[in-house]
C-alpha cells in the first residue's frame, strides 16, 4: 500500500509509492548532452557578457578585467529578472501589493572548461565556486534593500538551463520568497516547542539509523529526506548547526565541495547523467545567525515523465521511496564511470 | 523595470517582466497532437479498465454496466496513487509522521470521442462532465476518512497526461494538501480582518477595472490573477460567493461549462493548442460551507521553456504580465478557428 508522509519542516504531505517503486532504469532517461555552438562564457568571449563583477585569476590584477585566464568569473545576467538600480517604491494597486523589481541577478561561471560538470570538476575547483558564492553574498548583503539571496544551478536543458557552459545563478531579492518563509517558520515553530533545531534533530536521527543516508564526511551528511517531492531528491546538510551558508566556517567548504562532487558523480552513474537543479536553502540576510534554521543544499534530478499529477495540483506523488533512492546512490559503483566522467583523465 | 507582485491570498511574491514581455508567439509552441494506438477509454474497450463506478447512459440500466453507449464514464485509476480499502493507521517513525495511503483515485472519461477536447466538446457535454465531478464528490464525502478531493485535468503529454483520450482525474485524500491549506488559511486571515471573502473582493475590484478580465457571463468571471506564477495562467471564479464546487447551485454548471469551453477555444486560438492543467480549488469536505473561501478553477497552459529558474527554487518569474495575457485572450479571434477546432462541424 502506498504511504502518505509528512515533511516535518513545512508540513507537506506527499504520496510515496511503495508497491511498484520505480528503480533508476524505470525512468525515461534523457542524458544531458552538449550541442556546442557559440558560447559567451568561454575564454576569448569575455566581451560578450556584461562587465565582470569579480573573477578569480592566479596573481590577477585589475587590468585583466574582462580578459581570459580566470578560473571562476561572476557577471551580471545579460537578461536580468531584477535590476540593481532604483527605489523599491512599495505601493498598492487597489487591494493588491507591488513594488519595483529591484535586486541583483548574477551568473557564476564555474570554470572555463565548457564541457566540465560538477561530477568532472576537481573538488578544489568546486570549492572555488563555493567561495565565489560566499564572496558575492558578503558583498550584496551590505545593500539593506536586499532581504534574501537565492543561489541555484540548473544543469541541462530539461532543468531549465539555457546555456550549457557550467554556471550557477544568484538572485538577490528585496523580499523573502514564500518557500523560504515556510521553511523558516516551520523550523521556528519546532524550535519554540523543542528548543532545538529541527534540522539538527533530523541529522542526528538519520545518522543513527542511516536508511536514507547516501554518504557522510566530517562536516556534511548527504541524504534523502523523509518525504521527498521528487524521485531521487537528495539533501546535503551540515552536521553542525549553522543557519546561513555564508557564515559557514571556511574549513567546511572543502568538505562541501567533496560532498557535491561525490553526489554529482553518483547521480551520473545511477541515473545516466540526468539534468538537475541544485538549490542552496539559507537564512534571510538580516537574520543570518539564528538557532532555529539550518542551511542546506537540495539536489533534484529532473527525471522525465515521472507521474504528472503534481503539475498544477501542488500535490506530489513520488514513485521512488527515499530509502530506495538513497540505497541506489549509496551503493553506486563509481568504478563504472570512465576517467572522463569523473575528471580523473 | 520588472515588477514584484504579491498574491493577496497566499502571500507569494512573483517577478513579472514588464520590459520585454513575452507575447504568445514568443513561446516555443508545442501543439498537442494525437498519436493514436490502442485506447482503453474508447467504446468497445470497457473491459480494459477496472469496473466502472458510474456512467451516464441515455435510459441506462444496471445491466449495461461496462458496456458502450455512455457519454461520461467514471472508473478507478488502474494504477492508483491511493487505495480505497484499509485503515489510515497514523503513526510515527521517530520524529516523522506517516499513514497508510488510503483514498480514492478515479478517472472521469469525458466523452467517447477520442479526438475531442474542452474546446471542441459542446458546452452541454462539458456540463455533463461537471455533473459527474459533483456526483463523485457527493458520494465520496460520505467516507469520513476523506478530508479533501482534488479534481484536475492534464491535457497533453507536456502537462503530464499519459493517455490522450479526454479525461480528468479525481483524488480523494485523508489529509488536506498543503497548497489548499495555504489558500484557505490566507482567505481566513483576510476574513478575520475584513469580514469579507477575499475572492469576492477580488472579483468586485477586477470587474470595476477589467484590465485582467478575459470574459464574463451571468455566473462566472474568467480572469488572469494579479500575481500569476505562469504566463497565461487564468482563473474562472463564481461571481457569487460559494465555498465549495459541489455545493454550487445546479443552474450555474451550465454557465461554468460555457466559460470553460470559451477559455479552451481561446487558448487554442492564441497559444496554438497548448498542453494545459486545469485544477478545481475548493473547500475541504468537512468545512464545505463557509464564508471565507471561494472555490474556483485555475487554468495553466504549459508553455515550453519559459524561464526555468523556478525549477526547484520555488520562486517564480513570469515573462508575461497578466494584463497582457488577459488582453490576448480577451481579444482572441475565434473566427480563425475551423469548425473542427470549435466542435461546430
Amino acid at each position: 500500500m502506498p504511504e502518505l508522509r509528512k515533511d516535518p519542516i513545512v508540513g507537506r504531505w506527499v504520496i510515496i509509492s511503495t508497491d511498484r517503486a520505480k528503480r533508476p532504469t524505470d525512468f525515461l532517461r534523457a542524458p544531458v548532452v552538449l550541442k556546442g555552438g557559440f558560447c559567451p562564457f568561454c575564454y576569448g568571449n569575455e566581451n560578450k557578457t556584461p562587465h565582470e563583477i569579480v573573477a578569480y585569476r592566479p596573481n590577477g590584477t585589475a587590468a585583466q578585467r574582462d580578459s581570459d585566464g580566470w578560473s571562476v568569473r561572476v557577471v551580471p545576467n545579460k537578461f536580468p529578472a531584477l535590476q540593481i538600480e532604483g527605489m523599491l517604491n512599495r505601493q498598492a494597486e487597489g487591494m493588491f501589493d507591488k513594488m519595483q523589481g529591484v535586486g541583483a541577478h548574477e551568473v557564476i561561471i564555474e570554470t572555463p572548461d565548457h564541457t566540465a560538470t560538477l561530477a568532472t570538476l576537481p573538488a578544489k575547483r568546486i570549492e572555488e565556486v563555493l567561495w565565489a558564492f560566499r564572496d558575492r553574498v558578503v558583498d550584496l548583503r551590505q545593500d539593506k534593500r536586499l532581504k534574501y539571496i537565492l543561489i541555484f544551478k540548473n544543469h541541462g536543458e530539461a532543468a531549465g538551463a539555457t546555456l550549457e557552459h557550467p554556471h550557477s545563478q544568484l538572485i538577490a531579492l528585496p523580499i523573502i520568497p514564500k518557500h523560504a518563509v515556510e521553511e523558516i517558520d516551520g523550523a521556528k515553530q519546532y524550535y519554540i516547542f523543542k528548543e532545538r533545531c529541527i534540522f539538527c534533530d533530523i541529522v542526528r536521527q538519520e545518522l543513527e539509523n542511516p536508511v536514507r543516508v547516501v554518504d557522510e564526511n566530517d562536516d556534511f551528511v548527504t541524504m534523502a529526506p523523509f518525504a521527498p517531492r521528487f524521485p531521487f531528491e537528495t539533501w546535503i546538510l551540515p552536521k553542525r548547526h549553522e543557519s546561513s551558508f555564508e557564515n559557514s566556517s571556511s574549513h567546511v567548504f572543502e568538505n562541501l565541495a567533496k560532498a557535491i562532487k561525490l553526489l554529482a558523480m553518483k547521480a551520473d552513474a545511477v541515473l545516466d547523467h540526468p539534468a538537475y537543479n541544485l538549490v542552496i536553502h539559507t537564512s534571510p540576510l538580516q537574520d543570518a545567525g539564528n538557532e532555529f534554521y539550518h542551511w542546506h543544499i537540495e539536489f533534484m534530478p529532473k527525471l522525465a515523465k515521472t507521474a504528472g499529477f503534481e503539475w498544477g495540483t501542488g500535490f506530489y506523488m513520488n514513485p521512488t521511496p527515499p530509502e530506495e533512492s538513497a540505497r541506489f546512490l549509496r551503493e553506486a559503483d563509481l568504478s563504472l564511470l570512465t576517467p572522463e566522467e569523473t575528471g580523473a583523465k
